[in-house]
């Protein structure tokens, strides 16, 4: 590519009007006090889209993907009024991070919290963003958030109110990777006894952008299924002003794939997880998983006459055909933003360098200052080992060896209304054979079950979650699983290896610094411990974020509080014992 | 192919054997006096198949595309439960030539007769069927029926009776084409300002089955993808016993094409049309169009020591991606069923030939002693020009300049509740500008509007319409379209070229052995004039049965005795004003 040369007069008046340029737009993003209703209008529709120069069918909102992001200040009322002109397919959409204090029926949770949202339908979401952050949004429908549906929520502090690290500029990246076949396809081959798993992403995307080398295709693509010279899929360029601090708001929405997070030559300082404060730390490469969301404060500190590579990478799965990593452009103006830098991207950290990741987890701790102290006890633990599974001859993922299947009625529906004859009132189990399960070896019995009961917790009361992992159905693989809780932030209270020993390690919780998060991984062979307050009322998921373990059953449901919601709004109903027509 | 030699006694015995089986098979077949119920269970879902040796998602009934066959007794009652297993998207299911006399929430129509059926949901269609004949079943949402879920009815006389011409044998052809993209990506095309036409079908379907040869495919397809040694995509085999007369059913559900159908040096002497008797005529080529069924009487009179071809190929387009005639093996008993005849595939008439297809129209007129008289005049006449258009900058098919969209309330529970408001009130129009409007040119312009207004037609009146073709937005081009009737048998009072004449074309209906029919032609450039007693209560569907120009507007809607409709069940209720729960 051509290197632009200018003078320097042309080049400060170009600055001048960067600067003036950012100034405008940090009007636009910064929440002006007197508006606490951030009203949107979303259409979502099929559209052929070529984020990494492969052409495909995604699901788009007001034409993009991923979907505008939205921007609020903290006690904000957010309404999004969702479209729904899918054609032939219902949606749902899932606000991840937020708690809905007070507005359990608007978690977006298909078949949890409401019905699913028919084609031509608009479904109104109304919510309060009660804490600054960063979080997420997407379909919680099927497997439709791989088809693009998802973006960014960003809440800001309210005025006169200052966040305890210092940036100049303020900048989101989601990341995520991205199959060419459709979710129709892939969730046909998981469901079907003929089993066929969806195998590697094609691509890695940041920010929707990412650059498959059509040439080099097997077998070769047609010109308009794939083209390079596509402006669709030049790679995401972020433009930077030297010498300034960045807040770099990274989420990741992977279907699959962990990733590894770097900017060449940059270091990263993380000042937040999941909408809390980090104690800072540094790190050159930052390990997300999917459905987790870090801010990271970068230095424009580098050599300023070139641009330098951001990438991210799979780790955590070995696979014979991962794909290539994702690239964007740290682009240091007055740099051309499209101009390559000069030096091969960074190689990232090893697929199996479990340890780094495990002192990663470790290293996350509330910021001093901003430290919400855990109950020092629980009412009740609940021990959550993840298996894998074959349930009538289908290949599942489970806790305990038993995989989830969705009622006909939702939830939350069900248990308001007294309807419960709609799920099974048996209890799931709390927890697994301890004494005699072997979580290092595949087992010879690999048989499950599947159920539709819940965990019901008393209101109020405290909870712990032992997430135990374990190995799969392949002999010495155990894979990273990102746990992800609706309406609550859990308290992070420790990692370790191998089986988790009920007398001993809770000692080792950390209940002085612990980080509250709502999306945490459990490592190969390893438990992670986590404690909530079951203190909002309403019905909420606890699953795995990784789109085809949660498809095929790699969820829980927790109830709590049921007599204290609200009445329901009718908006939500529709579907199994909750589709009654009376003549209004 | 190697050929079978036996002995004259293996031969004996084995056609012994043979005449057993299709004994059983007849006793199977062949609805008993007793059973006045027919029930079907059907759990349709997304499956992997190869019908043309192309793998690809479709949607299958219990397993299978085409689905299974309805077989029933004149006024049996016949129940289908269909349990939507399709994840994500709700479907309907319309049964195309059963009349639904008392049953109009039954007709499966979306948004005209229900609201769709919810993944998850199980929904119990229940119905007479009437009378005798070839009816059909298909999807009625979206496109899903080119996804492939549709069958047949066949509904036999009662005990005792028997039809007007004699037969040895009865079996069924359903012919299809069909596309490798899925209904999605052709919807999102067709609906996209971005107008992308769906293009040629890749195949032809001779009952389920095509064969497209992998190896000439541009760009090369991967084995796992195209598979010739597949055996799902052996060409469909037909065995006959020589010396005998078939009846076959020929039915045409494609998306897109008009076809033609042969058995190679055979003539065919067609007797039914749309379920009702025709005067016997005899064709070499049986022209056929989506939506209509026929009954030819086929002997099997030829050389018996081979098999023959039966080949379909597409009349009417001229493409310049045609699909490749659709072959099928018509296979004289005992030479091997997949032994290919040792001739050339015969070759089809030619696409323009519009001549004969006139023709063959008006051939079709109602065998001597079983006519129905229509009424000698009308009520109403009703003229809908065929039209394309543009619409806000996308293309849509239309009559009258006017393109049909759906209402978010099936207009069957709007017009029984009195939710008036939720569809336009203004009637659409009755017809064209008939002085100045050149059907034989492209319009300069082709601006048209979109409504969701209805034709109510007042019970028990006559009424004729008259289908008038035209000029496409391409110059020179004049489609054939298959227009469709739910609810009602029409008499198809006549044909003709140009532009209708409403003071002397009216003088040369037949009203004296008109055919009556559900589905039929309106050829290029010409018109076709139907008359109908609007006597059965309900809200009734007329379109075109081209599935994308179905999709993209070519439709209307009549409404007849709503007063007269029963009480609606509420398992067609949930979508649009008739989603309101109350608790039971």
């Amino acid at each position: 590519m051509r290197d632009y040369q200018l003078p320097l007069s042309k080049c400060i008046a170009m600055m001048k009007l960067l600067a003036f340029c950012l100034f405008i737009i940090s009007l636009i993003n910064i929440p002006i006090a007197e508006a606490r209703i951030r009203h949107y209008k979303w259409e979502i529709k099929y559209e052929y889209r070529s984020p990494d120069c492969y052409k495909k069918l995604v699901i788009t909102i007001n034409g993009r993907t991923p979907g505008p992001t939205i921007f609020a200040q903290q006690n904000d009322t957010v309404i999004v009024e969702v479209k729904n002109n899918l054609l032939t397919e219902n949606t749902a959409i899932h606000w991840h991070g937020i708690r809905q204090i007070g507005t359990p029926w608007f978690d977006g949770t298909e078949g949890v919290t409401q019905c699913p949202v028919l084609p031509g339908d608009t479904f109104v979401y109304k919510f309060v963003v009660d804490r600054p952050g960063t979080y997420l949004y997407h379909a919680h429908y099927g497997m439709q958030r791989e088809a693009g549906l998802y973006g960014s929520i960003r809440v800001a502090l309210p005025d006169g109110k200052s966040e305890p690290f210092a940036y100049d500029y303020d900048r989101s990246i989601i990341l995520n990777d991205w199959y060419h076949k459709s979710t129709y396809e892939q969730a046909a081959g998981l469901s079907s006894i003929d089993f066929q798993w969806v195998g590697d992403p094609q691509s890695l995307l940041i920010h929707g952008k990412g650059r498959l080398n059509c040439s080099t295709a097997k077998p070769p693509l047609k010109a308009d299924v794939c083209n390079n010279t596509n402006p669709e899929c030049s790679l995401y360029s972020m433009t930077v002003v030297p010498g300034k601090t960045y807040r770099l708001r990274i989420s990741s929405l992977t279907a699959l794939s962990a990733l590894s997070f770097q900017i060449e030559g940059h270091n990263m300082t993380v000042v937040e997880a999941d909408g809390h404060y980090v104690e800072p730390f540094v790190v050159k490469n930052l390990f997300i998983y999917s459905g987790e969301t870090y801010s990271v404060l970068v230095k424009t500190d580098q050599y300023p006459s070139r641009n330098y590579w951001a990438t991210t990478n799979v780790v955590s799965r070995n696979s014979t055909t991962p794909p290539p990593p994702g690239l964007a452009i740290f682009n240091y103006y007055p740099n051309h933003p499209r101009r390559s830098p000069p030096t091969i991207p960074p190689s990232g950290p090893l697929w199996n360098d479990v340890d780094s990741r495990f002192n990663q987890s470790l290293a996350i701790k509330a910021r001093k200052g901003h430290i919400h102290s855990p109950p020092a006890t629980s009412d009740r633990v609940i021990v959550l080992l993840n298996t894998q599974n074959e349930v009538n001859g289908t290949r599942r993922w489970s806790v305990n060896d038993v995989s989830f299947n969705l009622p006909h009625t939702p939830y939350l529906i069900a248990l308001k209304e007294n309807l419960l004859h709609t799920f099974s009132q048996t209890p799931p189990p709390e927890g697994y054979d301890f004494a005699n399960y072997n979580i290092s070896v595949k087992q010879e019995d690999s048989n499950g079950t599947t159920s539709d009961a819940i965990y019901r917790l008393q209101f109020n009361s405290t909870v712990d979650i032992i997430l135990q992992n374990a190995n799969s159905m392949v002999a010495n693989v155990s894979e990273t699983h990102p746990w992800h809780l609706h309406g609550h932030d859990f308290w992070v209270l420790g990692y370790g290896r191998g089986k988790f020993d009920r007398i001993n390690d809770p000692k080792k919780y950390n209940l002085v610094d612990p980080i509250m998060k709502n999306t945490v991984p459990v490592h190969p062979y390893g438990w992670t411990a986590l404690r909530f307050k079951a203190d909002n009322p309403g019905v909420w998921a606890f699953h795995c974020h990784i789109e085809s373990h949660f498809f095929m059953g790699m969820r829980v449901t927790f109830e709590e509080g049921i007599e204290r919601v609200g009445k329901l709004p009718s908006s939500i109903m529709g579907c199994g014992e909750t589709k009654h027509f009376r003549k209004p």
